[in-house]
């Protein structure tokens, strides 16, 4: 589907022509009620942080051929239809800088059935965008998880969006939800899973972490056995196998108000150690906020690695840990009347970074947990810059994958993830390449 | 796609068992970040008009099959997915009125991995919802055209997705635009066109009018010739009869500011009409505010007809010459500053309902125009009680396919037209059916 505002999220980006970058592009969906010919469209004027390049200097694309106003003109049987996006490349040597830019169109269409002294319909649009610049020789790989976009799937977003919107950052990784983005679950159809096949190839995406759950409180009148939850796990690292995941991460139902895991989980686990195994996948349970680092429940994670000698278990952090203000922007967007009505994952648990380099051996993923990056590409809750040092000097180089878990306004998730990964650009550029 | 609101608009209706209304239903989307076992659904209150059912009373439709929440508590198997929408039925002799109710529901989700203290989720939702009923033996046919989802179409819906809701409606009528709703336009591939027949059948919808366009101002520096003109008219003709059209709207270019039509018109219409007469198909203008009945522009179509004498030409009435008060709100939602600033189309025109008797016999189709229909089902701009009683007067049981041209908001349309079909399903019980 397209994006509800004429300005596309997926495909600002810089132009690169001879490996210089020339320029940059923003796509478009067609503003009228109807298509129409290219030689009724009579060119956009743009506007970027209050500088305006005319409908004479920028360039279209309709169906894949590059316009000049004058040849889109004269041209026949060029078509800007309402379901595909035109492209609009304006010159500028060097292009934008990474980061949130202020961006508007005017978009100019003639039609013949308007008296013509009210022609051309310009159409103005106008919003924040974040434009991701590729990272030279990253340090971590990034991905995004489609959590990220939660409300948005299904709604305004199909799975080949999103794919298509993660490859638009320049990132590798996709992480799904099992039970979630998988139709059918738990038996996909074969056709859709050669469908998801064909996805990863088209947008060179790795499926980097598959989310799980063993609910242990199913019934209201008895929990699942060890052995019914050993099953509901091998079944999904199978199913996380034969998509191509690397990682599954078990929810597991809690008896606490701490969140400690209820007690068949180690037996559930240890049950599937061979199958994962002989799968290459590693099971790795969340660490996540009101859970510190320094907790029991990591404690016995890590006995557990240690007295069956597995290395299919690991442990996964979730970011949320490490935040250092109340994130008072919650899922609704509203803020709470007071901090005790905060949600206890939005509270600051205010963990160091530097508490990971104990355990990063055990650490198989990241998941980049935020609720708000601003314009100017800073996340007020959660220290990202230490986070990062500590990575870098414990040799971590696997995925940050973005878990959006903010405000659910829609296409919020979205523009959320394209300014998390410009701000990891500008981190990656500050404390590694200089 | 599903709707972004957790309460869908498509399927809100009444039930019928055994020939009797027995209660209504509504359909949710999963308003959680993960599909989940039936057994983790823990029912949904809902509320209507500040009437409320307890989770205890509705029923509750997964995977095609009704549970009570006993049944569903127990149940192992049952999924409720991100993707597929739940049923929610309420038992309520003779169903709901038709017309906007506002409708809240509080969807419980027991989530083994939150502390229970915390059990179940409650996600509220809430939000005004037209419900339309059948009409028994109606006088005129009722379609929707796809213009009313102007903007809102392949951003939040596929063509499947709007002809659902058409369905939904009770309507029977599909009216499209080509250059708009046909992807490839003006040369679809086969299997689009396999793929439009199978949707039509699945919907039971009855193509009705085609609107296509005759670009005379195609390019700055020339007009088209007729005989570009009616290369034109005469595919789109074939086109429409291809999908099962029977009307065919051509827009004609026009070269005053009072919309007299470009001079090619009337040799572009006639080169085409034997093509039309072998498919079947009627060329029909629009007359459309700011052109009223009583003008020479009709007068011309009028004459063109006599002097032919053909039945492949006819007139479509755009009910927007009809309204008495300005549409103040218009396309982007924003009140104009002042009456000179209201664009022309959404100024009262005021043609009287009667204004159509001398002219009926040649008109062929009705678009049923409109900006706007409140919670209350009144129409502040059109007569619509005029203009049934003289249509049926004389006797005209063709089409009103909904145009809805008000505000341009995400989902505006879609609500739009379902009031505007309550409101036309009460206007025949009142008028037509005592």
């Amino acid at each position: 589907m397209l994006n509800r505002d004429i300005i596309q999220n997926t495909g600002f980006t810089n132009t690169v022509e001879d490996g210089a970058v020339t320029g940059f592009q923003l796509v478009l969906r067609n503003p009228n009620y109807r298509g129409l010919s290219g030689s009724l469209v009579d060119g956009v004027d743009v506007t970027v942080d209050g500088h305006t390049w005319s409908h004479e200097d920028t360039t279209l694309v309709l169906q894949g051929t590059s316009y000049d106003l004058d040849t889109l003109r004269h041209s026949s049987g060029v078509r800007w239809s309402l379901m595909d996006a035109m492209v609009v490349r304006v010159p500028l040597p060097g292009g934008l800088a990474a980061g949130v830019h202020r961006v508007a169109v005017d978009v100019r269409l003639r039609a013949p059935y308007i008296p013509i002294e009210f022609q051309p319909g310009i159409t103005h649009a106008e919003r924040d965008l974040a434009l991701v610049a590729p990272i030279a020789s990253p340090t971590f790989s990034y991905g995004v998880s489609l959590y990220s976009y939660t409300g948005d799937m299904y709604t305004l977003l199909t799975l080949e969006d999103a794919m298509a919107e993660i490859a638009d950052l320049g990132a590798t990784g996709i992480e799904i939800l099992g039970e979630g983005n998988i139709p059918g679950y738990p038996d996909p159809s074969p056709a859709w899973i050669d469908e998801w096949q064909r996805l990863l190839a088209k947008y060179s995406l790795t499926p980097t972490n598959y989310g799980s759950w063993i609910d242990s409180r199913m019934w209201l009148d008895r929990d699942l056995t060890a052995q019914e939850g050993a099953a509901q796990l091998a079944h999904d690292v199978r199913l996380a196998h034969e998509l191509g995941f690397s990682t599954v991460r078990p929810k597991i139902g809690v008896i606490t108000e701490d969140l400690v895991p209820h007690p068949i989980w180690d037996e559930a686990v240890e049950r599937t150690l061979d199958l994962a195994h002989d799968l290459g996948i590693v099971i790795c349970p969340e660490i996540h906020s009101p859970t510190p680092i320094r907790h029991p429940v990591v404690d016995s994670y890590i006995d557990f690695i240690e007295r069956t000698g597995t290395t299919n278990f690991g442990l996964l952090i979730d970011t949320g840990i490490f935040m250092t203000k109340t994130a008072f922007l919650g899922w609704d967007g509203l803020p709470p009347e007071s901090e005790d009505d905060v949600p206890v994952p939005l509270r600051p648990l205010s963990v160091p970074a530097s508490d990971l380099v104990d355990i990063m051996k055990y650490v198989v993923f990241i998941q980049a947990k935020f609720y708000d990056v601003g314009t100017d590409l800073v996340d007020p809750h959660i220290p990202w810059r230490d986070v990062f040092r500590v990575l870098a000097e414990t040799g971590y180089t696997g995925y940050l994958s973005s878990e959006y878990e903010g405000d659910r306004s829609p296409y919020r998730g979205i523009e959320q993830v394209r300014r998390q990964h410009a701000m990891f650009g500008q981190l990656e550029r500050e404390l590694f390449q200089h």
